[in-house]
């Protein structure tokens, strides 16, 4: 495997990376921001790569949010996007529970395990759901659920599919219903599978995790997932934009999910930038797995 | 591997089989019992073991009860038994802890992901604690909690181990501050890691699905655990017992791990009960993993 390319402060190689590329698939914490805050220069650099008449997607694993939530990120930091330009776990796992799952009705309802952002890709696919943010799920198990869980009375006959993504409000009762389903036949996707969540400068169980008493219950192993580095995702977006692989160039911050979804799927080039998980050390060191083709400090310094 | 005995109605085959051995050891559920509902002349079955002079030790995964809890569990049902005689994965891990380990003070608390089995048991053991069923803990996450948890405000200095168990009140903001002290360096035990709990006749997550997020987000694979099959608790037994391996069989109706538990063990052999979670097909079947020297119908099958 060739050497990464070090791009920060070379204004030809800049040039050189970017005439490579129609599209660039983005991801957005640990690359536009981290949290709340915001990188510098971060709107200057997407705007000239608009203006260059580059196309622009922002690809997120991160499924709390939905598309819209997303713009709503956007437009509070001062980042120009569109709601059609943002790709998330849960708009993708929507899509393919919507148009390439499509199981028959009425045995096609979502028990969710998560937040209002899967909540909404769905409602926005029309696939029936329930469970999700639902409060009278949000409390402890009771001695009686046992038994109702069990035989049936707190289920939901038409649900068909368990769908698990990042959940704050994971508990017992919730993983036992999702579990219950299961065993009765219910199909388990995930939105992603990510072990951890960067937040206030650490980590944090991420969805992977929150669903992760449901699998080790399961012992089937990871459920079919929808996020980075997963190819369903990037069929998802093939789907939807319709871009040449060959001039497409991904650009994120871990070599695990970001740089690893761009090399299995084939795309033209991918770019890591230095401000969020993954270190220079990590993809430089000798027999490194996952090595992108190039690689900034900041995101900015293709403003050269 | 030799075919099992089949001892059900076999007067001189159980006569032989209970002379091989001075100690058994029981599982609890699905041999003794199924959630509240006893199996039929179980007292009469110990009391026939213990009127020959075996020695009788009843050994449990589930760390949610402590000994004490156990033995009003046996009271309740009309089983004689001593605190003495239960083991459970609670008390193992305490002792473990307690006695083994024995960490430097004052970096030598516990922080508990379990109900107050552990609690007891480690309190018993004269061990430190927090966590558990402190009711401060028992909540959703919140948007400052993330700092606080990252900067070590909601932190104890003093906390250098994470013992988790089965927890029926798991939730995120308790993983999430067990996952900062492993972080910072804290040691991972478990009480066990059973995937799946068997209750009202059907199946719940286990011990180590309650525990399955954090390790997920630890990403280094299972913790040591101190539950059947792992051989720490057989460590932990003979260390009390004083037992012959030779002449000691584990009965259980769990091939997994009561089973594997005996055989690991180097025990004199072992029993299959068919009144729990394994099927004789399970055992019987050509090329099966794990096979008991024994097995009856029903406990008191061994009554002849």
């Amino acid at each position: 495997m060739s050497q990464p390319k070090y791009l920060t402060g070379d204004k030809a190689g800049i040039d050189e990376f970017l005439s490579r590329f129609d599209v660039f698939l983005f991801d957005c914490d640990g690359v536009l921001w981290s949290g709340d805050h915001m990188f510098d220069n971060v709107p200057q650099t997407l705007e000239m790569l608009r203006s260059k008449g580059k196309q622009l997607v922002f690809v997120t694993n991160n499924s709390t949010k939905s598309r819209a939530d997303y713009k709503k990120k956007f437009d509070k930091l001062g980042i120009p996007a569109k709601v059609d330009e943002v790709f998330g776990s849960s708009y993708s796992a929507a899509v393919y529970i919507a148009r390439i799952l499509k199981l028959p009705g009425p045995k096609n309802k979502v028990f969710v395990l998560g937040e209002s952002g899967i909540e909404q890709e769905l409602e926005a696919e029309g696939v029936p759901y329930c469970g999700g943010t639902d409060p009278s799920l949000r409390r402890d198990i009771e001695p009686e659920d046992f038994a109702n869980i069990a035989n049936g009375t707190l289920l939901d006959p038409d649900v068909g599919i368990v769908l698990s993504g990042l959940d704050f409000h994971m508990n017992y009762l919730k993983t036992s219903i999702a579990f219950q389903y299961i065993q009765r036949g219910a199909l388990h996707l995930a939105t992603n599978i990510d072990s951890t969540l960067p937040m206030a400068h650490s980590f944090f169980p991420g969805a992977g995790a929150s669903s992760a008493a449901l699998v080790k219950a399961v012992g089937k192993g990871e459920p079919t997932s929808f996020g980075k580095p997963s190819q369903a995702m990037m069929d998802a977006i093939e789907g939807k934009f319709q871009f040449d692989r060959s001039r497409t160039c991904m650009i994120g911050d871990r070599l695990n999910t970001d740089i690893q979804f761009g090399i299995d799927g084939k795309l033209g080039g991918t770019l890591a930038v230095l401000t969020g998980v993954s270190k220079k050390e990590d993809f430089l060191a000798e027999g490194a797995k996952t090595v992108p083709s190039a690689y900034v400090d900041a995101l900015s310094d293709l403003l050269g």
